[in-house]
């Protein structure tokens, strides 16, 4: 059932990019699979930004090739009790600390009854020979990653989990008058505002193409298709690139003009 | 007359670091070509900054090797009716918006009477099943760019065009009095600051080694050899490592002191 | 004696990512060595931060496969006299400019008896046709490194050196009252502050696990063995990663509590 690696591995971390930090763990992946292919997703994760993390994993990884390793490294409880996990699904693994960053995708894989695999690190032999107590992301969670590709069997890694910890984020809620409510996830580096409310969701509350956002004391109308439809200089609301609700303003900064950031709720109402 | 794709693809964009934007355009390529090589060129090109980009494509891609796909998404238009387009020269290949990014270096080569061919992207099989209105790098260029290295015709890509969109950018301008105009396109890390004046732009207006460069007020001199060879604190003249006209302090920051940013003007004169 | 190339190239620069410079380098180093495996280290090392990055250098080197080479750009000196080097120890190659960035490897090295051999680079044919005064990173440095892996033998890059310029950087120092001297190397991402002190130069001078570090009037206990076990919101003293004195609060940010920079001193007490 396990997918065949397809020798490349991502990497999404809070490391940022003024230390060694992240050149150190593919320094350790190509000592242990020398043909490993490293492609980084961002580190510029704000520090222990678990939420913000997991955002971006379930943006991307499925552009990946089937058999990808996605290799997550965003860990404020390194050197506690929490668990190290690698995750299995049909088509990707995922290596990294049990803190809630893969809750929503071994949900959503589940709810869709697809097979999920998921073991607790534990096996030394396919770590670095010392672990320190600060950065697993080198000891144990590159070396996992790289032994998947040298051909590591998944099963070996650990002992098997049937739960993980929860994620960090609500879901969307509807209240009883019908408004639909979320919050903003990610602003973007064009200050396109990402929220958690996806088209389906929308779809499934009886929101259609003709509905308001608010917030921050606006009211933006949506749905616009693309940022060149919209008015010049006025905040809308549309679909983004992965399908989820998000607000913009044609060639400008909609955070900056709303004045709101990542953790800001929004209600979604609908336009007559 | 097309050169081999060397398996190399570069990528420039204004997507900055802190989103997975780049990272997906990558696994897209990746799962058509999965051997291509990947370089970044830079993601910090400002938001919708069209004549940065051009500059620092101008400035770098001839460093490839012969083959390379140069893949530049710095795309304000997307969604709108901005043609998508791939450039082959006889060294290299092109792909992105037609936005006068490409125009450049598709005047230099023709004037060079380089063979120039240029078709408009128009075939949704090189392209992901599913085009959004809001990310054709992900949806149709680096598609396009991958479908290149895997072996697709060039001229299968879309139909022919003879023109492309113009450059945003003035070329300099000699007054009357023989003085010579240009603007600064970029200030690097160092706050060295690039015009638009190139060496053989210098010596086709006769302006030699003696000349001064005025701007914000101050007449510099130059021009200088090296970093090295000027006196510490005072801004000065000298010709960059790609050959244009460049103002720097050494060991300092020129645009600092200048107090001048991209798109300011320069004046040369000589120097008796 | 010579370790034979991996093939990966490691590159560390001062040139930031806003500009072509990173990639340039690295289209050169791929027109001469098509399958060259390039990992970035950092390219945000301060401007001229030659202590910076050789501390960044000494704390990642050795997590790469044997043969690596290591290829570092911080240049303040470039178009002066100063040499440019190239060095091999018994598993590793290193070519930049001769600043004192590699003294301290090439100390640490002699000191264990391990063979460390060093030439002035002074072969053109190994560089690019033209050089330029002001980029030696693109003409001469890349191409260097570019050639070992393609298969140049080290001897014939230049001139064997017995001595190269000397680290800008001090050593520990132990007072009359056995207080331990040191100083601030480096502050990452997160606010940790990494010193010079190792931990073997703590064993050597008679300090263990019970100890203060003064710092910008405060005074901070250790050795915490991980961030977990601290307490919240109290800077404490631990040892990195890479087992050198640092100073860290829990899921906080030290440096900016202490108000403290690279290059303030600390000093070391015993705790009773």
């Amino acid at each position: 059932m396990f997918p065949k690696p397809s020798g490349v591995i991502t990497l999404l971390t809070d490391f940022g990019l003024h230390d060694a930090y992240v050149a150190i763990m593919k320094g350790v992946i190509l000592g242990i699979a020398p043909h490993a292919r490293l492609i980084d997703v961002t580190h510029e994760v704000a520090p222990q930004g678990v939420a913000e993390a997991a955002y971006l994993l379930q943006t991307g990884y499925k552009y990946f090739p089937r058999g990808t390793i996605h290799l997550v490294v965003v860990d404020p409880g390194v050197g506690s009790e929490r668990r190290g996990l690698a995750i299995a699904t049909s088509d990707y693994y995922f290596v990294g600390p049990d803190n809630g960053l893969f809750a929503p995708l071994v949900e959503a894989a589940r709810s869709n009854d697809e097979p999920v695999a998921i073991v607790e690190l534990g096996e030394p032999r396919y770590w670095l020979p010392k672990v320190s107590h600060t950065f697993h992301g080198r000891d144990i969670f590159a070396p996992v990653a790289a032994h998947l590709i040298a051909g590591a069997p998944f099963n070996e890694l650990g002992q098997p989990l049937a739960t993980i910890e929860p994620s960090t984020v609500q879901p969307p809620r509807r209240d009883a008058q019908g408004l639909l409510h979320g919050e903003l996830l990610h602003v973007d580096r064009f200050g396109n505002c990402l929220t958690n409310i996806a088209a389906s969701t929308l779809h499934a509350n009886g929101l259609g193409e003709r509905l308001y956002v608010d917030i921050a004391g606006e009211r933006l109308p949506g749905l616009y298709q693309t940022y060149s439809e919209a008015p010049v200089g006025m905040p809308v609301v549309l679909l983004s690139s992965s399908g989820r609700l998000e607000l913009a303003i044609r060639n400008g900064n909609a955070a900056q003009a709303l004045g709101v950031i990542a953790g800001d709720r929004v209600k979604v109402s609908r336009r007559e």
